[in-house]
This record gives structure tokens, C-alpha cells and sequence, in this order.
């Protein structure tokens, strides 16, 4: 079976190379030249342009987008509607927000083209091999290709999550929740960190991953990460936030459902960016003001 | 190798059949007749009384309490002191504040006894067959009976934390982590639930335990709850918190170190408690004062 991949970064490269090792005839394309050399060497076949790569198919187009949420996104789609015809598949793997998938899936079937969003976890290591995926679009069209999403999925790691849209809330709220489950892990680590106590924390990690009500993935990496790096010294105390857990408290403020700990997580990361605080400029400023407090001046 | 167990609680009675189990020669003491009579079907020889236990040893006793943390826990330390003599071990695995572990490590130590602290991890079923274990105590001791702690626990599941009160302060954050990760599953889920798709609980907690960043037992656990009970309908939304995470925010105050996502997820259970929320009376107080907007009223 043919497929075209869009988008050859490190999630859509091992996702090349994990169809490839299950006998998919896979097609690459990327705009950036440095992806191109690294699939190339790869053994993957590539393409220059949409055309070029929608007209190489022989039957129906299979086309995998492993691109960059929003414009990027955005733009390829725009580009690919005009060549693709009925009964093509496109799959749409990135992390877009579900109402944009809602909006591109309607566009698609007016060329009776089938659109999935499918949201898409496991990281790198799991579009590799091991990947787990939660898809949405039309269900009979799903049971028409189920067969690729199984040869992609770790044992069990795929989903028909329903109508479209559907695979790409799930993903959202899974990053949701994989930013509270996170910044859980890092509370807790900072306090055994600065405790009285002398912890190893590569080795509180590795016992909470054995018999422990926290043993987690993400805990086996906290584990490999300390034995690294025991006290991540090289590291900066700064965490980017993607869409997605912001696109998770924007759902929860529309459907009037309380997440503290998934929107504390957020602010926590985006704290983590500021390289002063405003908000606390002025409550310094306020005490200041009633209480006569010293303030901590700018160098 | 005699050991008794003090507590034959749910998780006291699993760890006495864990050990029966290694080959150990088990005795047990717990106060309440229903417990009593489920050890003695369970074949643990019991005991009467502190002294009874502790004069039935033929050499060096190991005395494992496994009791609610507190006073009951206290008490019978208190009465035990007067019973153990040196090169005695006593592990305490309830689910202590590690300061009053410190202050009882210190108190046993005149009498030359080993005082360990202990955090106990993995529920019932890991009493039964694989704890995790976090253990404080004096190093030397430790490698006396360290054999013990490791056929008790699953393979990789006990770690020497350091001097006493170094197990239960591991145990208390585990908790803190705990209670985090619980929330921001919890909070996920709601979105789930409320969502305009249809979504089948148990799936979705089955997909992400198949490759996905936040695979974990607390989902295993999920998936297998929603499987027993798909929209959870026979529960109300109210969880009981104990001490751990508690400790954990006090804690963290005293060190100065945010914790906002174990805070709030220790808040969520608070909140989950109130019959009625008087924070929200006084806000619906001052809104209706300068706006005249209408009150719920009590019915």
C-alpha cells in the first residue's frame, strides 16, 4: 500500500520508517532541506512538491500530515484539496485544535475526500514503533483503513474515537492531563530536592516506577533523566507550553467545567517564561505602599 | 525468621500473608475481633497482647507495625518501648508524619532498639505480593535485615532513603504526586464525559495505557473502573483526603516551595467534602450587594 508522508520532522520521519518496516510503499516530502537529507539517508523515497507527490500514487492516496499545528497545517491542506480527488484519505496527524479539524474534515468531504484527524502520543520513540493513536472522522471510512492504524499502533494503542474532530479532543485532553501529571512530578521532585535530607532522585524515581500507586511512563523517564543528570544542572527552570493544554482550559471555560490543576499547570509553564514578574511587581508595589516594606530594587 | 505483624488491617493482614508466603515465621496482634478472626482463617498464628507478642520471640524480634498513623499508632508505640530490648527492629509502615517518625527513631534509640520508618506503596494488592518500599533508618541496621524488605517488595520496589524520616517524608510526597496526578485525570475525564461526542470511558483510558506519554496505573486503574461502571453512576463526586498531602503542602510552606497543583488537588477533595460551600455564599453575598444579582436560596 502506498502512502504519502507530510512532513518528515522527528515525529513524521519515524512514522515513515515505522510503515516502511511494515511493508507500506512510503513517499516523503518536506520543504526543509535538512529533513530531506535525513529521510533520504533514511531510505525514504522523496517528493518536491504536493503535485508531485499526489500524482506518484497509483490508486487511491493514503497522505499523512506529521506538520507543525496551525499555518503550517493549514497551508498544506489548502494546497492539498485541490489534489486530491474522491475517495482519497488524508490523515492529519498533528496536534491541531479539534475545531479546526471539524472545519477541515467538512471542507474535504465536499471533494468526498475522507479526513481524520488523529491525535497522536507516545513521542518520538512511539511514532517509531509504538505509537498511540486516537482517530476521528467517518467510521466505515475508518474500517476501510483500520489495518494502517494498526500496523502503526503499539498493540492496543489505537482508537475510533468517533465522529470528526473527536481523535484530536482526546489528544487535547490527554496533554491536559499529561501537563498536570507532569507538573505534579515536578513539585514533588523539587521538594525532595531542597529537603534536609540527601536523596539520590534517580533512585526515588526508579523505586516509585517498581509496585508504587505512581509508577508511570512519565516516571520511568523522570528515572533515566536523573541517572543522567542527577540535579539536571545543566538545565534552565523554563518550559514551553504548546496548544494543546491551553486549548484544554479554553474547552473547560466554554463548557463551564472547573480544571485547577490542568490551568495551574499551564500558568506554571508559562511562568516559567517570564524573565520578571509584573504581577508581582505590583503586589511588591502594594506592600510597599501600605506597609512601608522594602522592595527588591532592579539592578 | 520471626516477625510480628501489629495491624491486620486490609493492608497489615496482606503483608502478614506476604511474608507467610516468603517463608517467614509470622505472628500477629490486631485488637478487633473481625480482624482477628480473618487472620486466623487466613492461618497467622495471633497474639493476644504487646507482651504476649514480643515474649512469644525466640531471639531478636522484628516488629512490623501496620496501623492507622496517629494515635493508635502512638499508643502502641508507647507500650511497646517498654517491651523491646537492644538490637530489637521495629519498621512502622503506617503512613506517618516523618517528623514524628524522627522523634520516635530518636525516642527507641535510647533503649538501643532500630527504629525504622517505613513508606508503603501499592495498595492492597502490593502488600499482598509487591510493595514499594521507602525505608529511613539507621544504614547498618538497615543491612542486617535487608533481605526482609526485599522479599517483601517487588523486584527493584525498596530503597534505603537515609537517616529516620527519610522513608515517610518519600511516602508523603509520593501522596503529594499522587493526589496531583489522580486530579488531573479526574479533571480530564470530566471534560470527556461532558463533551458533545460520545465517548466510551474505558476505551480511552485503555488507549492511553497502550503507548501514550500518560500510560500509567493510576489509568490501568481508570480503565478498569470504567469497564465495572462506564459513567461511574452509583458514586458521588466526594474524596476523602488523609494526611499525606497535607503534609506535603505544610511542607512545602515551610520550605517555601510552590506546590499549586498538590494544593489545589488536596483543595479538590476539600471542596468535594462541603455539604454546601460557604465561600461561595459570601461571594453571592457581596454579588447580589453591588448588583443586585438574584441568590440562590436555600430551599
Amino acid at each position: 500500500m502506498e502512502v504519502g508522508i507530510i512532513g518528515l520532522g522527528k515525529m513524521g520521519l519515524n512514522l515513515a520508517l515505522n510503515l516502511k518496516d511494515q511493508g507500506y510503499q512510503v513517499k516523503g516530502l518536506d520543504l526543509s532541506v535538512h529533513a530531506q537529507k535525513t529521510a533520504q539517508e533514511a531510505g525514504i523515497t522523496l517528493y518536491q512538491t504536493l503535485a508531485d507527490l499526489t500524482n506518484s500514487f497509483s490508486g487511491r492516496r493514503i497522505l499523512w500530515l506529521m506538520l507543525p499545528a496551525g499555518t503550517v497545517t493549514e497551508g498544506v491542506l489548502e494546497e492539498l484539496w485541490t489534489l486530491v480527488s474522491a475517495k482519497d484519505i488524508v490523515i492529519e496527524g498533528g496536534n491541531s485544535n479539534y475545531k479546526d479539524s471539524i472545519r477541515r474534515a467538512a471542507w474535504f468531504k465536499e471533494k468526498e475526500v475522507h479526513y481524520f484527524d488523529c491525535g497522536t502520543s507516545g513521542g518520538v520513540s512511539g511514532a517509531r514503533k509504538d505509537a498511540c493513536l486516537m482517530i476521528g472522522g467517518n467510521e466505515i471510512a475508518f474500517l476501510e483503513v483500520e489495518s494502517l492504524f494498526a500496523d502503526v499502533a503499539v498493540l492496543g494503542g489505537y482508537l475510533y474515537a468517533g465522529e470528526s474532530g473527536s481523535g484530536h479532543f482526546l489528544k487535547m485532553v490527554h496533554n491536559g492531563i499529561e501537563y498536570g501529571m507532569m507538573q505534579a512530578i515536578g513539585e514533588g521532585f523539587q521538594l525532595i530536592e531542597q529537603s534536609a535530607y540527601d536523596f539520590d532522585l534517580a533512585s526515588v524515581a526508579e523505586v516509585w516506577n517498581h509496585g508504587s500507586v505512581i509508577r508511570s511512563w512519565l516516571m520511568e523517564i523522570a528515572a533515566a533523566q536523573f541517572n543522567e543528570s542527577p540535579k539536571l544542572e545543566e538545565y534552565r527552570g523554563v518550559v514551553a507550553a504548546s496548544g494543546e493544554a491551553r486549548w484544554t482550559v479554553e474547552t473547560a471555560l466554554e463548557m463551564n467545567v472547573a480544571v485547577p490543576t490542568i490551568a495551574m499547570s499551564l500558568f506554571m509553564r508559562n511562568l516559567s517564561q517570564e524573565e520578571d514578574s509584573f504581577s508581582a511587581k505590583v503586589v511588591s508595589a502594594l506592600r510597599n505602599g501600605f506597609g512601608g516594606h522594602e522592595i527588591v530594587a532592579k539592578e
